[in-house]
């Protein structure tokens, strides 16, 4: 039996079949043009979805299920799309009977953060594992909790929010509204924003020179480069980042203890530059200095992790 | 059919024969005598047992578990009782095997913040729902999970240690060892603290004469006292405390998402005077902002929660 995963994006609208590991078959995208009226992107999705089968030689009735993967708010019991991020048009959408209308099975719904946990649960860095958290570190902080084998998403499908869980009081303004949240510190646009202030300050830094002087250019590597070429404020900036990360992943530790950390995202590409002292520092704090204690490792799923997690949406709904 | 609840306390055993469904037929209870061997105390406990179900005229037979909340680690798959704050002899100690010396009956263990949960989730304040988070505010903050009517522990069985959830990077030192967790600023022991500062600080105010001048016997009331009778310093701690509470308990809903939080312990007894303005602080805070929503509500079990909940262990574990 083979499932579908559409990763529904701001640029792409990406789409592959998938088998009952987690294992891609073969994969497809188109832009997603966002600012056309949402019945033409679904439209859009549900011929990539044909295309797909089409190419893979197989029949609609070998597909168990669609899954569709997106940001914002999708309530999967109702089948809609309450709200997307960077899809304008996209507010209480009925995705599922609008998919129906040219593909007859069955339509499953969930947001991106916890796509890429099932992917890394079935497939990735946790597939050893039945309780997992992955910690995407993008835009913001994105979170998903597998709990035997199983997304938990509390009783209005709104959590796990990790991302926005103060760890500071009174801190840094976050998007969300409250001030301090984790994902103002130990997203990759925390640390863009720390690299900033630190070049400014230090305007000597091997950073200013990285960027040629246009901080615009600053992004989530810049402060690594920098520290990994010895320069000192570089090296200050992604010590601090490191400290935030740690802070708030020791809360999840504490709060979940689950077998394994999965750490995904751009900025994890850093691999064990950042993990080392990253888990230093975690097992340092923990509450529980025991044995068996939680592994924290890089995620592996990447680009790819959106298709999956949608498609295996399929499986674990069964 | 009956379960036995213990709750092994540092002061007291207390013990209990409840139903199924969480409400207790007869309870009893003896002195610790925390300083002697483990072998006596356990014991005695064994002793307490036997006495219950003489008193309630029914059968050991007729007994399905004996469950034993503690403080501290139990180990509830090995059956020992890895470490008790309070109980110096407590150290490794095979509470099971201990037990059924004197009674051949299946014995579970689990800490008493879990039980405070499952007596809640079972019999009180959040028995109408499947997913409740119970708070209890004493010496420290303690913490208890149920998910589909079970505990959730992690993997090493060491979560939900939400105190130790760090609000405040680089704040007031935790037992833990960690700076800023939760615990330091939502505890009645933090209440307290932060009483007796504003007490120093503040001569005039109504706090130090409702204490007669002697600030080691401010306790977890006293300031909520002074702001009730109008005084100025003592509606800055109660405001101040209720915002540090907040931000955990919005951390707490941003990250579970349950349908029920229940606030226990000793400050939990203010009532309405308490949530009311707690709710405001949350429900303007919280991530998700639509319907429908945690509910906030007093745990209801008081001071039987632990036998209830320990009772129950053997219940969900069935």
């Amino acid at each position: 039996m083979y499932y579908i995963g559409i990763d529904l994006g701001g640029t792409f609208i990406k789409a592959g079949l998938v088998d009952e590991n987690g294992k891609i078959i073969l994969k497809d995208s188109i832009p997603t043009g966002k600012e056309r009226p949402y019945q033409e992107i679904v439209r859009d999705m549900a011929m990539l979805v044909k295309k797909i089968i089409k190419d893979a030689q197989i029949d609609e009735k070998d597909v168990k299920s669609i899954g569709i993967g997106s940001p914002g708010t999708p309530d999967d019991k109702e089948g809609i799309l309450v709200y997307a991020n960077n899809l304008p048009d996209f507010v209480n959408v009925p995705l599922r009977t609008e998919i129906q209308k040219y593909i007859d099975l069955p339509v499953i719904l969930d947001n991106d953060a916890n796509c890429a946990a099932l992917a890394e649960s079935i497939a990735g860095a946790a597939k050893d594992v039945k309780n997992s958290v992955t910690i995407t570190l993008g835009t913001g902080v994105g979170s998903g909790v597998v709990i035997d084998g199983k997304l938990y998403s509390g009783f209005n499908y709104s959590a796990p929010e990790m991302g926005h869980m103060v760890i500071r009081i009174d801190g840094e303004q976050c998007t969300c509204g409250r001030k301090g949240c984790w994902e103002a510190y130990a997203s990759a646009s925390g640390l863009i924003e720390q690299t900033k202030r630190a070049a400014m300050e230090n305007k000597d830094s091997l950073i200013n020179l990285l960027v040629d002087g246009d901080l615009s250019k600053i992004d989530a590597k810049t402060a690594f480069d920098a520290a990994k070429q010895g320069d000192e404020t570089g090296r200050k900036v992604v010590e601090q980042y490191i400290k935030y990360l740690a802070e708030g992943l020791t809360n999840v530790i504490n709060i979940f203890a689950p077998e394994v950390v999965a750490i995904g995202g751009g900025v994890s590409k850093e691999g064990e530059y950042l993990l080392k002292p990253l888990r230093e520092l975690v097992y340092k704090d923990v509450y529980f200095k025991g044995e068996p204690q939680t592994q924290i490792r890089v995620a592996q799923m990447g680009n790819d992790a959106g298709i999956i997690g949608a498609a295996m949406l399929g499986k674990i709904n069964a």
